[in-house]
């Protein structure tokens, strides 16, 4: 069973080097790396135009972009530990998160490669989980593998080791918040170890980045976007889970959830995902009779809204002003700028990438951004 | 708050005694009881038709026919303990029970009458409940109280019992298997005494009738039909709850399930009932909000199918024979025996009252019939 619908040629080693050089630089985020690649045709060209870019936004000292010696010296260091850096348009990268539309321009793959082109499902939860969680974890997990799943999961503690530790014989990929030599929970190395022997582990970050507060939703995006649809398993309300089904839903993911009583406040998150129209679960085939018919249907690229309308670096500077006037603390849309603006979605896209590279603009989800 | 959207007036005590009369007869049920007055125009005048009808239905011995003693006798019996005989068309029946095809003829009404009429809803589940099951159900009946609902359950052991119990001030309706005098589970005859100050209890069978295992699913249609939705809190699979949220289902009320976790046998049934589309329950304000819309509305009689069809007198020996051929012990529906014998409705239905009349023929759920 294979979840990709045709093969993908490899890319060049020069143009690895140079599109990590471009993911590498400071404030260069996988949605501009993808307009810049859209604009410039390709990631050489892109490094070229940064400097003038950042300085265009307003920049007050320059950004610091990646060295031809760094990112060579990146890839060496991975493939020591057996972490090759792929593209979206490589044949090992995972099929369904090479649909996002900030999906990581190189992903660092450790592991059986073979087991990313597998059909996905995510399970995450609670760290803290019952007992009763952890079992149905690993049974439900058990069960996805033996029907030739691969489970999908952030290494935590709880939920996330049980739903791997099931599935270590059939397959299980673990999603890192941080660089591949700096697993978290740091106890989980032995588990991670042993899962890359059938399965595989996948960072988006450089090896050495120590995982902090804001790399795990961040992270999540990529458990469910690699994923047919993720299952939460015990859940409280405000939880990091929850954060991942609503990303999933926002990937246009299947979103399943294991109801409890309404008196455990673990099952509080699961319950409310159940009210807001998340599939219950009780047992694999719950799971399983979703997913089939989405599993055959091909694999396509999402919408994306944000790139249809090109860059355009013909900007009078009373424009940029403009936008910029429009922009402050508060989260705004790029279409509510577009709108009071009275711009091209082009020339507001340009100012804001400007603004970006020169660390100035910060993106939300939902499409907000602020000014910083 | 009141359910009720116009008054009704009470029926002349002539009248009552021959609708108990015919109701109290051998092989009347409601269904019947209502086809009857539909042809005859009122009971008295069907009661002289009976005997002619269970002839003609081939019924080996004549049935008995309730007398006239034997009913007022009933109610005289039924007014010492505070019961009193009301019919669907009286004000003080309660008005969405009497919406029902096969509401009882004559409810014997005990307690607050009054009661009757504001906005029910129905708490039903397991007999040996857990811990928390009990607790919720009685904090959710607690809350439907406080919020001016009346909460109606069967008095058994477990769910039942917890429901009632935490309403006793604000409102709560028992519905009985049995007769008023014979209360099961026996040892809820205290529950019973301390509900009706505050509360009512509702039977559709004689004085003196002791509750066997048919007159429980029987019974439970009176629960979910005199309510606007029915919360089911811990139900195994195939169990009486579930009998209960199936005819709710089938009466157009709304089934709402409260979840458990998949390890739970318990929760199974109502897991299993929010998977076919029952509204997931974890607070009060769950079920209020689905009710409000359908609290606006005023109450109207559902689709009578099978009425649609007049009784037909004139009826060739040979079209009984066709359509008894037709019929065995394998359940069949009027609409089959339609088709099949090529026959009007009209005949087919006066050939199954008969059949009914002369103690041939059982009545089964979903209109189906078989020959015994």
């Amino acid at each position: 069973m294979h979840d990709r619908t045709h093969p993908a040629p490899d890319i060049t080693e020069a143009d690895r080097i140079d599109r990590l050089r471009l993911i590498r630089s400071d404030n260069v985020g996988p949605r501009t790396f993808n307009a810049l690649i859209a604009h410039f045709g390709n990631a050489r060209a892109a490094l070229e135009h940064l400097p003038e870019l950042a300085r265009r936004g307003g920049a007050s000292r320059s950004g610091r972009i990646c060295s031809e010696e760094q990112a060579r010296a990146e890839i060496a260091a991975g493939q020591k530990i057996g972490v090759t850096l792929t593209a979206p348009d490589e044949a090992a990268y995972p099929p369904r998160l090479a649909t996002l539309e900030d999906a990581p321009p190189l992903l660092g793959i450790r592991g059986v490669r073979e087991v990313m082109l597998r059909p996905i499902i995510a399970i995450v939860g609670s760290r803290n989980a019952s007992g009763a969680g952890l079992k149905f974890a690993g049974q439900l997990a058990r069960d996805l593998g033996d029907a030739g799943f691969i489970v999908i999961s952030g290494l935590a503690r709880g939920i996330d080791q049980a739903a791997h530790r099931a599935t270590i014989e059939s397959g299980t990929v673990a999603v890192l918040a941080g660089g591949h030599d700096k697993i978290y929970p740091p106890e989980h190395g032995d588990l991670l170890a042993a899962l890359l022997d059938h399965g595989g582990a996948i960072s988006e970050m450089p090896l050495g980045h120590v995982p902090r507060a804001h790399d795990f939703p961040r992270r999540n995006r990529l458990i469910s976007g690699a994923s047919l649809g993720v299952v939460v398993i015990e859940a409280a309300h405000r939880s990091g889970s929850l954060i991942t089904a609503r990303m999933a839903a926002e990937q246009g993911r299947e979103v399943f959830a294991v109801p409890g009583s309404p008196l455990d406040p673990r099952a509080a998150g699961t319950n409310d995902l159940i009210k807001q129209g998340a599939a219950l679960v009780t047992e694999a085939s719950d799971v399983i009779n979703a997913i089939q018919p989405i599993l055959a249907r091909p694999v396509v690229l999402e919408a994306r809204e944000d790139d249809d309308a090109p860059l355009d670096f013909e900007i009078d500077p009373n424009v940029r002003g403009r936008i910029v006037a429009l922009l402050g603390p508060s989260p705004i849309s790029l279409d509510d700028l577009i709108r009071m603006s009275g711009l091209s979605p082009a020339l507001v896209r340009t100012v804001l990438l400007e603004l970006e590279l020169a660390g100035r603009l910060e993106r939300h989800g939902g499409g907000l951004v602020t000014l910083i």
